[in-house]
């Protein structure tokens, strides 16, 4: 078989754990296997290169200020959209991956193992040439064959890859993950093992739920759909490539060799259950415009004036309409309210009365997600009765396929996603003592 | 005019540092010039990634030494000769010159100018492709012609270039200076600026004399033959590409604006004095070989063992025959002292008697260097009777066209420095009051 193991910032995080990823890998290539490698950087190298281009860019403002710590971790460079500054910084950060890539492959020599590393355009990965946040789009695999076909073990940096101007573009915020799908799907491989610090994709987040299961299976549409909790093991685009390319991938500990949540397509995928996982997400805040004239164009002028902010609008109600204005509720990323209330204000609609803007950070949503949903009617109403039977007031619903999501008051969130993890059947079998 | 300006480890070796360097690379471009800037890595880095590669092979022989510290600067790799090992050395090393690089470009950037960074492939600097030693081959320059033509500052990461394969190899211990002069060279530049934490080349080590003085203009010739002063301030390897290229090199400091030290052919340094500098050599040591049988070919299987294993020789002085055989004195590196000799123990020479082989580490050497000895007779004599008024035993003496080297006991070698840098006129002024 041909494998692709992915190590995440924490599975390479000290030279004793790099030490430990060669032992993994040599043990899977001594199984017998073509084994290729993607890295992230060490855990927290990432956020040390940005914060150096950030205080660098602070003592322009005020030289006296280097003393200062950094400013935090994740913190967006301040001058996205500056190409020039967004290429610079794409060669700075990809250095985090090159390191832990040379640093893995001496490993696995110092084991006894034939590795070779490959960064920038060694490893043959193209793309649209935008500067951090770079889409892939093609893989030139001819080095990555020679160097498998002669027994070695590659291991590629992940997270970069190079535009059609020949500079390093890097792939985004858990870009290390794509990188590997993408490498998977290009050479073929027969899975692509995401190797990180939990065991797998969980029925929902453990830290709010100790009953929650790991899940054995799950499909890629429903991956997609239960993002919030995806997204904290891996990149959601590199669902959206595997899906797109058919390629498995199976999500895992690095630590020991239980199996961990295959991701799939659905028809490899038997025993779906009807509900795969309950998700919650804390981060939505509630926008109501009311006296909204209604009439053509209208709602087009709202959430234009809202995309060209680049304010990502979720869920989208519409109350019918009572003589001639109406009302609409949607959701936004809590961190973009503030400006999408300003931006409302902005708007002048011609219409009946003045519009108000109302806002509600106070919100949460709750998603339940199962490819089963399209063959098994009541989902829906099942999750109302569940959430009836708690006297939880459900403010907005929205549903898809295969996705139920409700709007209720911050203060259920935790309590909602219990009942509906409970009632559909999700908790962990009880101890036999219990 | 195009300006090719090199900045050290510890120029860059901080933010505030590195704004300074932009500073300086902006008013020099808006002097009119067309600016290539080429940096190391931040003071330290380079050991610390090294030392990172040591920790981990030590990690291997035995895994709880995870805790002990890094095994002080510029411990060589322990594997050194594993090809694949030293391939991914070089790919975990340049990563320090690429964060220099992208962190400069950056800081012009913040300051208004306009710039670009170039790393690994993008640089054009091809080589022979011997990992952690490369010889630069040849120069492509497009890009670089390209950036500048665009009215950017083009940085590149200094010390790295690309073998003949794709693989990154970088250009050993100071590579950095190479790059800049072999840049300088392919785009005939006016200058190659080295840019230090010193004001020039010195007459001697103002360490161990106090009153040695700047050297405003130096030979490439002289330069060479004062390696022990001039590897201190730049790799003397670039000084070699710098005489096959005519490329002008001045050395000075990153703090003022004060004229350095000009590297240039004779033609064009007009007043070169009789002795340019003095140099003082400690880490040399003596080899007296006796009763060596005066026969053609002994001396070549001599030194053809000490060449097999890797010994330098410098000095060599064979004194006149006494019946059939010979005693053959010569100095090697004191690091080497203790290898040489087991090697020439091993020799096995058909002759007279048993050959004995004796060696002193007490010894030094002093080098007074000057194109001008070319056209004035009796330095060596001069030397000789300054070194003898000081009653210093002279133990060998070598001779070149522009070099005369004595071999003094350690216990003379500052003395013997002094009394011949005030001798030959190199003393500075001394201040009016004195």
């Amino acid at each position: 078989m041909l494998i692709v193991q992915k190590y995440g910032g924490s599975s390479v995080g000290s030279l004793e754990r790099i030490r430990n990823c060669a032992a993994r890998v040599l043990a899977t290539q001594r199984a017998g296997h073509d084994v290729v490698v993607v890295v992230s950087a060490m855990s927290g190298e990432t956020n040390r290169l940005i914060a150096l281009a950030n205080q660098l860019a602070a003592l322009e403002r005020a030289p006296e200020a280097e003393a200062r710590p950094g400013r935090g971790p994740y913190v967006a460079s301040e001058r996205a959209g500056d190409r020039d500054h967004e290429r610079e910084l794409d060669q700075l950060m990809c250095t985090g991956e090159n390191v832990s890539a040379a640093l893995l492959a001496m490993a696995l020599q110092n084991a006894g193992g034939a590795a070779i590393s490959l960064v920038g355009p060694q490893i043959g990965m193209r793309t649209d040439g935008t500067h951090t946040n770079a889409r892939i789009t093609s893989v030139d695999h001819a080095r990555l064959r020679l160097e498998l076909s002669a027994g070695r073990v590659v291991v590629c940096a992940g997270f970069q890859g190079v535009g059609p101007d020949g500079n390093i573009t890097t792939l985004g915020r858990g870009g290390s993950d794509t990188s590997a799908v993408a490498l998977a799907a290009a050479l073929k491989a027969d899975v692509c093992e995401i190797l990180t610090d939990v065991d797998g994709v969980y029925t929902t987040d453990p830290r709010v739920e100790p009953r929650a299961r790991k899940i054995p299976r799950i499909t890629y549409e429903e991956m997609l759909e239960l993002a919030s909790l995806g997204a904290k093991v891996l990149q959601i685009r590199s669902v959206e490539f595997a899906m797109k390319y058919s390629v498995p991938v199976h999500v895992r500990s690095s630590l020991n060799d239980n199996e961990g949540t295959w991701i799939m397509s659905e028809q490899r995928n038997l025993e779906s259950a009807v509900v795969t996982g309950v998700a919650l997400d804390r981060n939505e805040a509630k926008v109501t415009l009311t006296n909204v004239p209604d009439r053509p164009g209208t709602v087009a002028a709202i959430f234009g004036q809202l995309a060209r902010a680049n304010i990502i609008v979720d869920m989208i109600i519409q109350n019918a309409s009572r003589g001639g204005s109406t009302d609409v509720t949607f959701t936004v990323p809590e961190n973009d309210l503030r400006n999408a209330v300003v931006e409302l204000r902005r708007l002048e609609l011609q219409g009946a009365g003045p519009m108000e803007v109302l806002s509600d950070a106070e919100i949460c949503k709750i998603s339940i997600v199962g490819v089963g949903m399209r063959t098994h009617a009541g989902v829906a109403a099942r999750a109302f009765e569940i959430l009836g039977s708690e006297n939880i007031n459900i403010q907005m619903v929205s549903t898809s396929e295969i996705k139920v999501s409700v709007i209720v008051h911050e203060r259920y969130g935790e309590l909602a996603l219990r009942a509906l993890h409970a009632g559909f059947g999700l908790d962990a079998e009880v101890e036999a003592s219990a």
